[in-house]
């Protein structure tokens, strides 16, 4: 018989009415002849209660001081969540007469590192579940987010790690396709919010679908979609709330006919940052981004100017909020005396908005395109960076929306192909 | 190394300054020398919160009609709550500079029945414990009411179940003492709301402990107290809110000196029902009680007249909230001819008292002396039943308060042996 992972977030399964309305999905989809495996995330707000209960355990005597705690420990407290829906999820679909089971993670087991806290699935031996599907099972419905360690601990996969239990389960299990039920019906050109022309895709491919979700569309988590990718896992994302088709991520191959653009990108709080006049040596990049990284600063867009009497100026983006500890970070290093620069120059008033397609590839001119196309609207582009399959540029925040809507209609993204 | 099972209940672990609480007591045992398991049950409420959303889960579509569910699936999501409290008194053991580790009941592993939802301890093998105490844990906290069933699934104890598991783990670990830390602070010689000269205890016997256990002193499951008495484990029972010594249950050989009885129990709200006229044949009780066994009643006391012209009249005495069900059993019972009798006699008004003490063994004429204080009384005896070391009575409801101050005076309780 053929499998389907189905995979239900939290805000699917906050509620029992909205348990019940997961469990008729997945009725649906047993009755069409499919062995179904359900993963499921906590009831929302549970993960974050039984965090706030590890957060305050760990402090101190004062209630006050922040202390230490074991990541082991917090793993076995907030798996527990997914738990508790599985159960619930399995007598719902008992009661309306199929046959399902619930499996803690260490019941399957997924095998996972022992990084708590952020583990990643090593294995899934699929014996068990196949057992069972072989006896009378026709559901089994796999806590997501937790794994065991080699030494029989709980693990977690970190935050959104029930979309990686969902791919990781569908490769293991051979499903001919994982379905992540989520609070969007799919995925678009670009943010609805911005433009109304918006529209849903019926397909797109994994490398598109890693870009964008690297560019703050936060869909899918980024690890489930590259699991996805390497294992061929097609994925589909839609609606918990309706029955509309939603969007496939699949090979490249699968899409037929696509437009050179597949979609726009943005995101609203990024800063860029500039050392000017920076002794260009070998070595130098590494000297500045060490810091930033044992800092923290989440580095995004890098930029050196062309050398002139052997010093260049060194720009950068990051995410607004980390622009005071890249400041200090790059200030110690320089009192430290492991490089020099003039001056800092910041603007923490900037906009990334990008261009995604794996059309790009075969066609030129798209970058070129859209700088005109940016140019007749009289945005100043400040930054430009460019991949096989993306051209990214920083713009005066305040152009935002205006860039993202100019360029969905130059590349005609509200037309299908 | 000596070791100490500490269990905390619901109460004492509410919330996570009684947490802090649990863990300053945990901590003065390890600083005196000991390996310490510490057994845990939910938060209060807690359980009851889950249990809930299991109902809810049962219910139809229309969310009225409770359905059938998974026994299984129950202990997956119930046992839930013992998991984030012993994680977060890992976490505050730890704060404290404590080498303390969370155990869930399958990674200990404790083997039980598969009895799902009362299941029994099988085993508790104590390698892991073992070798884990042997490197550098100081602190193992074990999460107390559950275990897995042979297949590997999650199994709980049923209500209470946490009592048992301390005990079960101060029996495989060759504890030295068993603390139970509830929210009383001993065993008294009867209830102190009754008399003021009620006394708590310093020690008393595991056959004692039964019998009143058996009688309403809800201090500690009746079957912690067999598992402790068949595995002579040493159990105390004492106070998660103050310091004060609280009330060994220990082997007969080790209480030196004891009153001739210990303690005066009660229980209000009891019934009593006579069968006028049955025919006094052989098997002529089995026929009476096994329907009302069926329905689910609790007969405590049975007394059965002498017989007169082969009829007899047998009377048992059952909780009040039992009688609807009892008298529709009896009645049902006779429409289909299984046995006659003339009349159904109820009393719903009476309550039991009564006396218990090991030293009742060696000492005659101690229900004498109890028949005796209560005519002194005028207090009318209706049903009366012994064992070894009990002398039971019902009485009028309203001389329930007299009578077990009476005889707490005439058996002089307030007084140490």
């Amino acid at each position: 018989m053929p499998r389907l992972v189905m995979k239900f977030g939290g805000t699917s399964v906050a509620d029992l009415e909205r348990i019940r309305a997961a469990a008729v999905k997945i009725k649906r989809e047993v009755d069409r002849g499919y062995q179904v495996i359900v993963v499921v995330s906590a009831m929302s707000g549970e993960t974050n209660r039984l965090v706030g209960l590890v957060d305050q355990a760990s402090m101190g005597a004062d209630a006050k001081t922040p202390g230490f705690f074991d990541a082991r420990e917090y793993d076995a407290v907030v798996a527990s969540g997914e738990l508790v829906t599985s159960g619930l999820l399995a007598v719902v679909l008992q009661e309306m007469g199929i046959q399902a089971r619930s499996w803690q993670g260490w019941q399957v087991p997924v095998n996972t590192t022992d990084d708590h806290g952020a583990a990643r699935i090593e294995s899934i031996p699929s014996d068990n579940l196949d057992a069972k599907f072989a006896e009378d099972m026709e559901v089994a419905v796999i806590a997501g987010f937790q794994g065991v360690a080699p030494d029989g601990r709980v693990t977690t996969l970190g935050r959104g790690g029930s979309d990686t239990t969902a791919v990781a389960f569908a490769a293991a299990l051979n499903a001919e396709r994982c379905d992540i039920y989520t609070d969007v019906d799919g995925i678009y050109t670009t943010d609805p919010r911005i433009t109304a022309k918006a529209r849903k895709l019926e397909r797109i491919a994994f490398e598109e679908m890693l870009e964008l979700a690297s560019l703050g569309a936060k869909v899918l988590q980024t690890r489930s979609v590259e699991l996805a990718m390497r294992n061929r896992v097609r994925l589909q994302v839609l609606s918990s709330f309706n029955d509309e088709p939603g969007t496939l991520v699949c090979a490249e191959e699968e899409i037929m006919e696509s437009n050179v653009v597949t979609g726009v990108a943005c995101s609203r709080d990024e800063a860029k940052m500039t050392l000017i006049s920076v002794a260009d040596r070998p070595g130098i990049a590494a000297a500045i981004f060490t810091p930033l990284a044992d800092a923290g600063v989440i580095v995004d867009m890098i930029v050196q100017n062309i050398s002139e009497d052997g010093r260049t100026d060194m720009t950068f983006s990051c995410p607004v909020a980390d622009v005071p500890r890249a400041e200090k970070a790059l200030e110690d290093a320089k009192a430290r005396g492991e490089f020099n620069y003039r001056e800092l120059d910041k603007d923490t008033d900037v906009a990334k908005v990008s261009i995604v397609g794996i059309g790009m590839r075969s066609h030129a001119g798209v970058a070129q395109k859209m700088f005109k196309n940016l140019a007749d609207d009289g945005v100043n582009i400040k930054v430009i960076t460019t991949s096989e399959i993306k051209v990214s540029v920083l713009v005066d925040r305040k152009y935002m929306e205006l860039t993202v809507q100019s360029l969905h209609d130059a590349f005609e993204l509200e037309r299908t192909a």
